[in-house]
């Protein structure tokens, strides 16, 4: 790679943690410039303007391109590593779950944790409140979907670790945080340990 | 490709509309095969053992494996194609449109649509109905968000159509079923007729 890349994130977030996680493992040097996304620094019109039009982070810039949602992030910054294999099935396997973490886990999981930690029960909407059981759900459910494809694999896409890992990962082991009890899920837990005793591995608040 | 492809559906959903459009378009063979959701035939116990553990479509099938999500079907299909750039930033730009129209784009129009015209105002959930009001102002940004980005461009990746279009344009073109005025969106409809007159391309209905 002979861009610059630039990550435009706010560290606490599980979404800017994997593209670091990846940045990481893959040998890849990123910048990174924080913002407070609990003072609005992502909507700005200078950051709406510049880096992203929704306001959201991740964004990462590639030299002067900025790539928003942090699995297509994680895409570009894995790409030519082992983390994304090889086999096209296994590819688009990894694709596939990288999808799923970001309709069935994520809204879930991470927009729990942060409506609990971040902003605060008492300082919810009342409709986002009321969506606190749907999303307890659903999260459960992906907790268990996890925990079932882990029990007879060490991997989530063929045996070895790619991006798919790295995605789930992110918001899983942060999911106590959200009032998530992983110790209900041994086989994710066992995975978790496989992925925080990576060589090169590095932790979310590094 | 050497494998045997069945796309295992339910044809009414933009979701699989998305893979049948990339394969035509790719020039790639797909067998088909047709589930009623509506009479639950996504969760039998034959579909969660053998095609997918969490009962949706659609699901790619490649040789003896299942491949679920959408979008990463038409990242396998479509993935020597074209459709897909060889440059590496807008492969990744490509997936990011792609990633942001699973989480901005379809949670909210996809869903209103299957709301509205399928199940039916009068027999959605106290929770349903209380989300319609934010699904319409997030489906509504949405468009928004893709009229802008349209005013100074033919395609949402460089000068090509790339997967992005296809998977934008999947529920975008039947808005209007979930009570969308597409008319408010001129770039919208433009970029939508040259998606629709692209040689190749195959109606929803087909």
């Amino acid at each position: 790679m002979s861009e610059k890349l630039v990550l435009h994130e706010y560290s606490a977030s599980g979404n800017c943690y994997k593209v670091r996680l990846t940045a990481a493992l893959a040998g890849v040097t990123l910048e990174r410039r924080e913002y407070d996304i609990m003072k609005g620094e992502t909507r700005t019109p200078e950051f709406l303007a510049n880096v992203s039009s929704n306001g959201r982070i991740p964004v990462l810039q590639v030299g002067d391109r900025f790539i928003p949602e942090s699995n297509a992030a994680c895409f570009y910054v894995g790409e030519d590593s082992e983390l994304v294999p090889a086999d096209r099935t296994d590819r688009a396997d990894m694709l596939h779950w990288m999808f799923w973490e970001q309709y069935h886990h994520e809204p879930n999981i991470a927009t729990l944790r942060f409506w609990i930690r971040w902003v605060g029960l008492d300082r919810l909407t009342d409709n986002q409140r009321s969506q606190i059981p749907i999303k307890r759900k659903l999260g459960t459910e992906a907790l268990q979907m996890m925990d079932a494809h882990l029990a007879t694999r060490d991997w989530f896409v063929g045996n070895t670790m790619t991006l798919a890992d790295i995605c789930l990962f992110a918001y899983t082991h942060v999911a106590d945080e959200a009032d998530f009890d992983l110790a209900l899920y041994p086989n994710v837990i066992e995975w978790m340990e496989r992925i925080m005793t990576r060589p090169g591995h590095v932790p979310m608040n590094a």
